[in-house]
Formats: C-alpha cells, sequence, structure tokens
C-alpha cells in the first residue's frame, strides 16, 4: 500500500479500486511461500532481490525490483532473510524510515544472540516500525494448506498500529494473531519454535526416575530374589510382569503429585496468613506442569490397563492354571469357593475400573478444544473434585489389591514390601492431609485467606482498600 | 451504513506516538491481574481507588489516583467492584457522561438480582455507554496465562461502537470476544459463569433413573432371588457382575433415546403437515441434549468394555473353570464342540466391538475440534448414519447375547425376564419405527414436508413467498 | 485513547444512535434464521420480498418491503434466493449498482453449472460487490446456535472493503471468517458443503482393497483348506478368528504406507539432485492424505486389540482349554513350563502394547486443537519420531508373533504362508531403506538438497540468490 495521507480511509480498508502492496525482501522459501499466499489471498507482492533479473521460481503475478525500489512500493516489508544478512538494510536506512519491517526470522539454537533479532533490527534501523510476527509458521505448511501445527501467529512490537496492520495480515491469511506486547517479548517469541516441550520435562524426568525405580525395586524382588534362593529363571517376567508393577506404581504416584502442591500451597498460606506472597519458584513451576504431570500418569495407567487385560492370554498364565488344574483333578481334589476373596477380587477390579474411567474423562476434559467450552466453575470441579474422587478410587484399588497380604510378613523378601506399598506412600498421605485441610476449623480461615483477608496485614492499606473489589 | 468522510483515522489504530489508556476502578485481585495484563499488552493503565496512595501490590508502571482523576485519563472504564458498592460512582455521574463503562462483576448465586447488574449500571448511570465483559475470565487465568477454561469472553451492550471498543481490547488480550447482543443479555452472560454442566442435567438425571432400576431389578434376579430358593450368598456379584448388568442396558437405553426424540418429531411433522410449528418444550429440550445423552451412553458402553474384558481374570470365573475342568477329569468326561455355540459366542462379541468401535468414532467426531473440521453434510452423515448403525450394531450384539436363552421360560424368575430383555423394548421399537418412516411412501411426503411443503398452508402466503427461497 | 472529534467515525464503529441496517433478499427458511440472528446481535433488518404484504413467520422486529425499497435502505444485501431465480434481479440493476451482494447460495451437486453462483451474479450485476459466504451454515444451526459443525465461515470476492464488511458481519455473529480470495474461489467455496470426507477416499478405498484381499487369503487358509482336507467346518472363526487376522494386517500395512511416500520423495530428490522439482501428482496426493491413512490404520489396530482382548471369553477358547486340561488329566500327563515360549509369548504381547500406546498417542495429537497447541519442530519430532517407533514396534510385535513359526514349512498350506507374513513385506522393506537412507553418507547430500542445494543448478541465479535467505 502507499503511504496514506492521513485524509484516506482507515488502513484495514483499503479502497476497492487498488490492492493492499506489501513488500517481501528475500526470495529463498519462505519468502516465495509467504508471497504465494499473500498472492492467493488478494495482495500484491513485490519482492526486494540483490539480483533482480536473476531471481526465478516466484510465484506468477508478483514483481520483482532491487530492494530499494521494492521498499518504495510498500510502507509494509517482511524481512525474509537470515539474521547474520541483516547489514544491507542499513544502505537502506532512508527508505525504510517510518515504514513497518516485518521480521520471520528464527535462530538455530535457543538464546543464541544477546539480543532478540527483531530488537537487533529495531537498533539497526531506529526510523523503522519492528514487528516480530510469523516466525512459528513453516514454509511447508504454508504452501500445502496443511496447517496441522499451530495457526497461532505471535506478534510484537512496540508501535500498536505497526502491530495492528501486521495482525490484519494475519488474519487475512487465515492464521490467528496473538498480541505478545512489546519488542521486549520477541526472545521469547524466537525460541518458541525451538522448544521441544517445555512443561513436559519435569513430568518426564520425574517418572523416568519412578520407572527406574519401581524397576530395579521390582527386579530385585521378582527376578534376583527367587534366582538367589530358588534357582528359579524369572528373566521372562522382564516382558510383562514387571511393568506391570512399574506401571501402576508409577501412574499412582505421579497422580498424587498432582494434587500435592496444591496441598503444600494450602499449608503455605495458612502458616503466612495470607495469600499475597509468592510461593517458592519450585512449587511454582510444579503447579503449572501439573496438567502435564497427570496426563503421564494417565499414560501409564493406560499402559497398566492393557498389560493386565492381556493377563489370561499370556503363556505363563495359561501353563500355570492349566497346571493347577491337571495337577487337582489327578489328585481328585476340588477347590471350595471362598467368598471374601471373590468380593476382594472383584472389588479390586471395580475400583481399578471406576478409577480409571474417571481418569479418562480427566483427560478428555483436558484437551483444548473441551476444555475451551466449560466455564471456570466447572472446570474447577471436574479437576478438583473428580480428580480427588479419581485419586481416592485409585488408592482404594491398590490397597484392596493389596488386601488381606498387606503388609503381611510372608510377602516380604528381604525385608522389601511389595512394590505397591511404596507407591501408597504418598497417596495416602495426601488424602489424609486433605481431608484435615477440609475440616470446619481448618477451611474456614483458609478461604478467608483466599479471599484476601490477612492475618498479619503488612499490606493493611491493601486490605482496606481492595477488600470490596472484585 | 453510511459512508463516513475519510479525514480521521480509525479508533482501532491509535497513532504511534501514545498508547490508549485504559482505567481500571477497583484494585482487588481482578482489577490487578487485569491491568498487569492490559500493561503487558501494551496498554497504559490508570488504577481509581478510593485511597490512591494507600493501593499496593499494583503492577509496576500503573498510575493510580482517585476515582474522580482517574476516570478523566480514559474514556474507557473498567469496573472490578462488586455491585454491592456500585452507589460511590452516583458521585462521579458529570465525569462519567458518554464514557464506556465495563461490567466484569459475577454475583453468588443465579438470578441473585431481579435486574443484571449491568443493567443496574446503566440504570444508575443512563449516560454512560455500559458494555459487560470479562465475567468468565478468572484472575488466577490472567495471571498464569493457564487459559485451560474458555477464552471466550462474552460481550453485550446497547452501543455498537463501545461493545466494539470492548471486543477490541479483548482480541489484543488474545482472547475471543463474542458478541451476545443488546444489554438485555447480561443476564444469561452473569448467569453463565455460576452454572454447572447445564446441558447434562437432564441426561445424568435420566442416566441415574435408569441405573437404579436396573441396580434393583438385578439385585433382585441375581441376588434376592437366589438366595431365597437355594440360600446362596452372592453379594460378590454386586462388584461386578451386577454393574455389567447395569452398565450395558443404561447405554443401549440411553442410545435409542437419542435418536428417538428425532423420530418422534419426524411423527408430529406428518401428522401436523407441516414444520412451520413449534415442537412441545420438552422435544425441543431433548433434541438440544442428545449429543450429552449420546456421550453418558458412551461413557456406560466404554464402563461395559471394561467390566467385561476383566471377566477372565475374577477369582470367580477362574475358579469356576478350574472347578468344572476337575469335576470333568475326575469323571473322566470330555466336553463335545457345539458349532452353534461358538457361532453365536463369536457373533456377539463381534457385533459389540464393531458397535462399540462406532460408538468411540461418533464420540471423536463430536469433541468440539473435529467437529469444526467438517462440513454439515460430513456432520449429519456421521451422527445420522453412522449412529443408526451404531444403534443396530449395538442392539443386535443384545438380540444374540440373548441368544436361545431369550425369553425362555427357564431364565425367568419371579416371572422376571433377564434385564437386557427390557432393555430391548425401546431401541427394537425405535429401530422398527424408523424403519417404517423411511418407507418411500412415507419419506416423500416428509421430505416435502421439510422443504417447507404444507398440507393444510394456513400460512399461505409464506408458503408462497419462500417456497423459491433458501 | 483520547476522545476523538465526532465528526466522522471508522467505517466498523457505527454511532450509536443508528444500528447497521443489513438487508436480506427472500424470506425462506435461512433468511429468516440470519435475520433473526442479526437482530439478536444489534443489526437492523430489511427483508426484501415479492410480496411484502403476504410474507410471515418472520422475526418480529424486521421490516418487509418489496426488493427495491428494501435495498434503498441498505448498502448491503444478503440474497438468499435459489440461483434458478437471479433473473429478478436484473430489474435492480440500478439501485443494487456500488452496493454489496452477498451470494450464501449453495448447489445440490459439484459443479453443477459452468461458472459459480457467486461469478455468475457478478456477470448479471458488473455495478455490485458480490462477496460469496455463509454457504457453509445451516439455518437449522443458526437458529438453535448449536454450531456443531464448522463455525467457519469461507468468504471471498473482488473487493476487499466489501469483504472486510462481511468479514465484519460474520465475526459479530460469533462465526469465524476466513479470506480465500478472489470471487475465482467461490467454486470451491460452493463445492465444500456438497463434499463427503474428500481426504479420506483414498485411504478407505485402499483400507477397503487390503481387507478383501486379506480376508479371502484368510478363508482360503483357515476355512477352505481344513475343509478339503480334514471336512473340518471352521466357518465360524468368520466372525471374530479371521476379522482378526484381518485388521492387524491391515493396520501394519496401512501405517507402512504412511511413511512410505516420504521415504519414495526422499529417493526421487537424491536421485534428481535438486528439491526445486515437483513431485508427480500421485506422491503429493499421497503425502497429502498420510494423517487420514495414519488414522484409519489406528482404526484397524483399536478393532485388532478389542478382538484380541475378548480372546479368553470366546466359547471356542475356553472349550479347547477345557478339553486340552481334560486330556491331559486323563492321561495323568503334566505339561512342562518352557522359559523360551513364556518370553516370546511375553515379548510379542509387550510390543503390540507398546506399539499401540504411541499409536494412540500419535493419533491424539493429530486432533485439530491438539497439534493446534504445538510448535512445527515438537509435531514434526511427534509425527516423525514417534511415528517411526511406532512403526518399528508394530513391525517387531509381529515379527515375535511369527516367532519360530515363521515360514516354518509346517505352517504352509497350499505352499501359502501365513497372512502376517505377506503383511510384514512393505513394513520391513520400508524400514530397511529408511535405515540406509539415515546412513550418515546419504543423509548429509540430501540434507543439503533440502535447505536448497542443486546438484545441477538448472536455476542458478535461484541458488545464488536465495540461499541466504529462509
Amino acid at each position: 500500500m502507499e503511504k496514506t495521507s492521513t485524509d484516506t480511509l482507515p488502513l484495514t480498508m483499503i479502497s476497492s479500486e487498488k490492492q493492499e502492496t506489501v513488500c517481501i525482501f528475500g526470495t529463498g522459501d519462505f519468502g516465495r511461500s509467504l508471497g504465494l499466499k499473500m498472492l492467493q489471498c488478494g495482495y500484491s507482492i513485490v519482492f526486494g532481490s540483490r539480483n533482480p533479473g536473476m531471481s526465478s521460481l516466484l510465484p506468477s503475478g508478483a514483481e520483482v525490483l532491487n530492494y530499494s525500489e521494492a521498499a518504495q512500493k510498500s510502507d509494509i516489508i517482511i524481512l525474509t532473510v537470515h539474521r547474520e544478512h541483516y547489514d544491507f538494510l542499513t544502505h537502506l536506512t532512508e527508505v525504510l524510515n517510518g515504514k513497518i519491517l516485518v521480521d520471520v526470522s528464527n535462530n538455530l539454537k535457543i538464546n543464541q544472540y544477546p539480543e532478540s533479532n527483531a530488537e537487533y533490527l529495531a537498533q539497526l534501523l531506529p526510523g523503522a516500525h519492528v514487528v516480530k510476527a510469523f516466525n512459528t509458521i513453516s514454509a511447508w505448511a504454508l504452501q500445502s494448506g496443511a496447517l496441522d501445527a499451530s495457526r497461532q501467529v505471535f506478534v510484537c512490537g512496540n508501535d500498536r498500529k505497526a502491530k495492528q496492520r501486521v495482525m490484519d495480515i494475519v488474519r487475512t491469511l487465515g492464521l490467528t494473531p496473538l498480541d505478545k506486547g512489546s519488542l521486549m517479548a520477541a526472545k521469547e517469541i524466537e525460541n518458541y519454535p525451538l522448544q521441544l516441550f517445555p512443561m513436559w520435562k519435569f513430568p518426564f524426568r520425574l517418572s523416568a526416575v519412578l520407572c527406574v525405580f519401581f524397576f530395579f525395586y521390582s527386579v530385585i524382588r521378582d527376578v534376583i530374589y527367587p534366582y538367589v534362593y530358588e534357582r528359579k529363571d524369572n528373566t521372562f517376567r522382564l516382558a510383562i510382569s514387571i511393568p506391570n508393577h512399574i506401571f501402576p506404581n508409577t501412574a499412582l504416584t505421579l497422580l498424587a503429585l498432582v494434587y500435592l502442591p496444591g496441598v503444600l500451597a494450602a499449608i503455605l498460606q495458612l502458616y503466612r496468613g495470607t495469600k499475597y506472597r509468592r510461593f517458592p519458584d519450585w512449587l511454582d513451576h510444579w503447579m503449572l506442569c501439573r496438567k502435564q504431570l497427570g496426563l503421564v500418569a494417565l499414560g501409564f495407567a493406560f499402559l497398566h490397563v492393557l498389560y493386565t487385560l492381556v493377563i489370561p492370554i499370556r503363556y505363563y498364565v495359561r501353563w500355570r492354571m492349566n497346571n493347577r488344574t491337571v495337577v487337582q483333578a489327578i489328585a481328585k481334589k476340588e477347590n471350595p469357593f471362598i467368598i471374601s476373596t471373590a468380593w476382594l477380587s472383584d472389588s479390586y477390579l471395580a475400583l481399578g475400573i471406576l478409577g480409571f474411567f474417571l481418569f479418562v474423562l480427566l483427560g478428555i476434559t483436558s484437551l483444548p478444544s473441551v476444555s475451551n467450552m466449560v466455564n471456570w466453575r466447572e472446570f474447577r470441579f471436574v479437576q478438583s473434585k473428580l480428580g480427588y474422587l479419581t485419586l481416592i478410587l485409585c488408592t482404594a484399588h491398590t490397597l484392596v489389591y493389596g488386601g488381606r497380604r498387606f503388609l503381611d510378613p510372608s510377602t516380604l523378601k528381604w525385608c522389601l514390601p511389595s512394590a505397591y506399598v511404596i507407591a501408597l506412600i504418598i497417596p495416602c498421605t495426601l488424602l489424609v492431609v486433605k481431608f484435615i485441610l477440609i475440616l470446619p476449623c481448618i477451611d474456614k480461615p483458609l478461604t478467608r485467606i483466599r479471599q484476601g483477608w490477612e492475618r498479619n496485614p503488612k499490606f493493611l492499606e491493601s486490605a482496606l482498600n481492595g477488600k470490596t473489589d472484585l
């Protein structure tokens, strides 16, 4: 679009006779893909190139000029050039003055340079309005239209008007702009596409530690112990039996760890008598990745279910049952039916199924499109009430599974109790503490603290002033 | 819309020299969180407070003034104060005149006051442009950025310009504004965050009733009857066997009830000979919660699958099979293989699996993000064609499960047939009626009615006038 | 923001005294529903009708005039009339001149007319600004608010200003506009609601072919062969055993076919020495429906899991195990426990479970709302790394399932190996080729080609010019 004096129509509503012209510096893959997409959406495109006569593969309908000429054609220039080559722009200071310069670049490593590419650009050309955008979109996605990964385009810049112009373009291309504020956010935006599941790191590491612990614990009890005492080769248990000890115990522990930070926060608030002091960083981080922790726990629970359901198909199980029956038949001995055992067996299965069912429900409601449909009251009802019910059911499932063998000395091997006894420690403690916290005598002051009341109002004025506000 | 003259810039594109200033009345949690978020998105914030000198905890960069001074700094004021304290605004009538006043308040109960807070505010200050917004967003979500629940911000107000301004702010904060019309919608918007799954109430109650019915029915047949006649203690069946009667029967009945209102509506339209008369309210409401009914049915089906798959792990089942084999071996009697039994057993399992598979597919396509990717033809194909196929498979699964025992007098206990016979009544009736409805001689007039034709055109003019229109 | 002088308002911000008036031509279902929705969102509506005095059922608050009068009331006219009746508009050429005319029509068949309805309209009325919109939204959805299918409204038109106006209306109604460019896109937009899963056609046909092949292959080996040689009636295997051969083999083959086009593309790029030549059309199409192929494969895998888990409940399996035990008991012969068999049995189950688990994870990340939350690096990590791991696990599962029987002559029937041997051909070949491709000596040139390097740079200038650009 040519420079508009202030006496014309609003910028987003170009008079129909003229299309908005956008200039793209650089004719690499990304520049070409973006140019093609913008042409399709009704923009007029001018490419700026070092050797305009030699550029090829450009989308038909686009003009190619040298940098300076191209820049004069539009007041918005999209820069699809590597940061290392930004120097050439210093020769164009004059023509770029007052124009909108869109930085789409990415780096190869997180925090590769002391300042973000966009901030570096803004230093090079103080007269231009630098806007960071489009760096999260891939050239291939633009070309194929298969925007399977994010449609979100993070936009930041110091000039609200320039930012608004760029966000209008983003919207016209069928993408979703998200304003991240001033150019100071550019560093974060540039790091974003280089991240690999940052919120999942802590849950993955934690579950890896738990898995390794339960693995060695089970190997000692189920493989090494029988080998030492009975010379029995139990190594085949490594394929199914031992994973089916690791997965449920890890899942239960992780599920308890989802609700532990909430309880710790409540205790801290009770102790401090105020909610207006920040939690320690580790607690903050823990609270922010509870959803990920819960989903990892759900993964382990799902594996546990599958590992359990294949039990009757296993050769080992079929052999053992066949063998026991044959031995009994030869001895002409029938088994009596013990009702209490039937009760225990059916109860732990039923508790496990119900717990897993609620767990799957929790997982479904954490899908972005589902959680986006519910209001806060509903979301908290599901995540808190249903979450605790899930934890209670899963803990009860494990307790009943233990049943009469629970802490029975005959199940100890080298003084080690079964793995599920270890896994029960955190959930049981948590549930007891939570139960104490919801006793009226403790719940009341806590609720008051959460509504803004303070025991030792250091921030008296705020307490006075803000207590009537939302 | 009239053509505007061309001598000013649009409101959303502020000249870059000055940031837009927004005033926030109230320094409670929500006001502070909103202020911080808006500062981050490039707004300039002025807090209005009773005691500006004593306010603390406010985000750095924000100014704090008394109400009157703060209001003069901006033409848009966000009011984060409880409704009970709105009176103080009457002293500011003059300074608030012509300004945009955003009401973000919520109540504690649904329909707590005769009029909505926003309408009450508009009555207090007739000169201000009141806009309702932001009441569905929590302070915690704004602070942490973890907008797991809805990103949708419902906006309503009588002044389109004021509403547009507020919607621009909402969009800039990365949220999604949704225009709900005039201030008359404020009541609904204020009730929204207080609701707890309103569309799920009817399905939950209905399934609770069905569960209770099938529970007592099964207890009478499977626990009380054997106790009375054989003094057998079957109580352990309460854990798995009886739930596994309740769940599939409830699921099948609910699934049929998903398709029943559609059939009733068709019969009603055929009877009335027009589609231009409203359905009774109960039918309307039933039709609107079909999706929820179906999802509840899927939940029960999922539980039924899990309860069925654990059967071979149950102590009771293992004991029974072991015992039978031992008895046979002692009697030296081999069982003959009955091919027809193998056919029946495998068929009902296969039908059940295929029905469950389609049911899960239906559930997945009802996820908001999936259903948003399909067009109407595809959506109706899945929900109607696949839906009926699911119902047919599940009904057939139950019929074949019954197999030869179906209505066999020996299965009657106190004249009560098995629970699945009861559960088959609605689906079988429905399928027969549906089959009649798709007979050409009935389908043809129905299709014509649905295209706007009327048998007794009371609304003759409309039929004449509109029949060529979409 | 400072107060703006009041002598103009931007186009989107109508002065509050006057509501924007929109005219709707046609009083059919769609026109009435749209009118009602727009009234609720604060627009003023005028219906244009042939017989304004005789129109009924119209939403209260709307005016009804004849076409010409109605058109004069607004500069935006929404045309809800079938294409066959567009002729009447020619009488209104003058009054429609310069106005925005929104075409919402759909046809009954794909490509029913040589040109799209919107283009036809633009030819009829060259002076009007024709915009195509709203054709993907159903009247019922507008009325009930249950927008379960797409909320996306595709918009196209040659006039940017007119398009922008229509997109503002779309947004105000709570829908999501998507700019598809000039009016040339109207044909595609009109065909869209008539499509039935176009991307799924190839995957469905392919899997149907595979299913039929594996069906007949299994029937020959498992039903016809035993009947011919042993006169055994194995037909009951058609219900579960044979589907449980068809499903896993189809799933494995389809999963391999998801990754085959990527490998073929890499070989083609290596052979051509450039990435700047288009792939053949069949390869392009294949690559674009990989996601659908993968999801169909996941469906078959899911069915395989269910069919496998019901094995121990089947009458046939229970009878066989019971019979074997009875025979053994009568013969007083105990089975020895073979550790290697236990290892094989447990390993193939464990590999299958882990493969299925990763497969489900892949499926979940392909949900639109989930894939929209991840960046490109994460998306490619999941779809490529995790995808190959899934393929390796599933192939290993099948290999170990074969175990010692693999290609054992005794398993050949009429020289036909078991079905899983056939299903292993493509995955094993693919994995070997992929392994060769990631050898450093081959991976290096491939990576350079993908970064833009060319072996025989026909497009030398582009290579020179673009290589420093993104």
